[in-house]
């Protein structure tokens, strides 16, 4: 049975992971049979919205905690997850991948990646292990590759502004529809829209679970 | 096209509703080509628990903001619905059900339900309009439907002493497998375990889509 990480990053598409496109990457998995073994870093929110009326709250809460709702408790210490471990790793978007797994969110093509993002994602490019990047997430990855040399073709869908700064850090953007993906399969990265440009659960789901099997199949 | 209220009851299935089955209902009924109306009480949690550590914490959350994350901030106030402006309604299960919508986690068959989700719950039912109910739901459902002097079939799985309290209440449990569910005919009241015995996402789904198809049907 294929191992899967998945990296959280919080819970709530304004400050966290985007809930719908976590669940569904873990539903696809699932069906697919293999393992998903969910991890988030243990840090503090870049910040906290309030998702009924989209405003920022004063309170603080942690990425790892708050990931851990999406896993049902069953998550991991992102440091504690080797490349050695897993078949494949898997990055659901969400404001959450912008703002505390990276500082794209705030700094675009300038912006700093979680140390153990970059070391897990670092790994997995090195060992020629898959990587799956939902949504805003493949910005977070753009930089990473960016960093290594790497040229990647990769999607966030049609919005002109996160394409150009992706390619600004090294990426290949091409435009994608939401039932599809787009696969690199000389590094192994496939990319997927979701509600970058999806208007429901259904649409982002077919995406997702193209995703989820290229990643199985190049694992 | 179809309208189903999905009513909600926190985000996170240790103080609220249990993510997976929300966005599994959510998915299911926009495969269906029906659409969901999100709606939760404006209420403080009960509790808020740490899901890392499964520990209770000293913060305060709201049902309705919590909820929102699930629903990508388009949630309403379970208030402001009405049976007339729906087609169906269904409840995801999680603690937040049995702690939020009523007190069946601390007081068992002589628990109190909310009464926004007593007052749609019976305009509903006095409309012949259909309930679905998931997990630990049912055992809410039981309560109200008991108090109205109806005897539904209702399934919460296999747990006897759930089976017994909801018996207590006024329903006629039925065991039940995680991939299949409990259809009530003459109520027009659907019931699956879900989490109550899966262990993952895709036999959950298997019997939200099961239980949502016939919701659908009897609307």
């Amino acid at each position: 049975m294929k191992k899967i990480a998945v990296c959280l990053s919080g819970c709530g598409f304004l400050d966290g992971a985007e809930i719908h496109e976590s669940v569904l990457t873990l539903l696809a998995i699932d069906q697919a049979g293999a393992k998903a073994v969910c991890c988030a870093p243990d840090v503090a929110q870049a910040g906290v919205v309030n998702h009924a009326t989209q405003k920022p709250e004063s309170t603080q809460r942690n990425v790892l905690v708050e990931s851990a709702r999406i896993a049902r408790g069953e998550i991991k210490n992102l440091k504690d997850i080797r490349a050695s471990e897993v078949d494949a790793l898997v990055f659901p978007g969400g404001f959450g991948a912008a703002k505390n797994l990276c500082t794209f969110a705030s700094e675009g093509a300038n912006c700093s990646v979680n140390s153990e993002v970059e070391r897990l994602a670092g790994e997995m490019l090195a060992a020629k292990k898959p990587i799956g990047a939902i949504c805003i997430a493949p910005a977070m990855l753009a930089r990473i590759v960016g960093r290594k040399d790497l040229h990647p073709k990769m999607t966030i869908g049609t919005d002109r502004a996160t394409a150009a700064a992706m390619n600004q850090m090294g990426a290949m953007h091409c435009d994608c529809a939401v039932t599809e993906m787009v696969v690199d399969e000389q590094h192994k990265i496939v990319t997927t829209p979701a509600y970058m440009t999806g208007k429901g659960p259904a649409e982002v789901f077919e995406g997702i679970r193209k995703l989820v099997a290229e990643v199985i199949r190049l694992a």
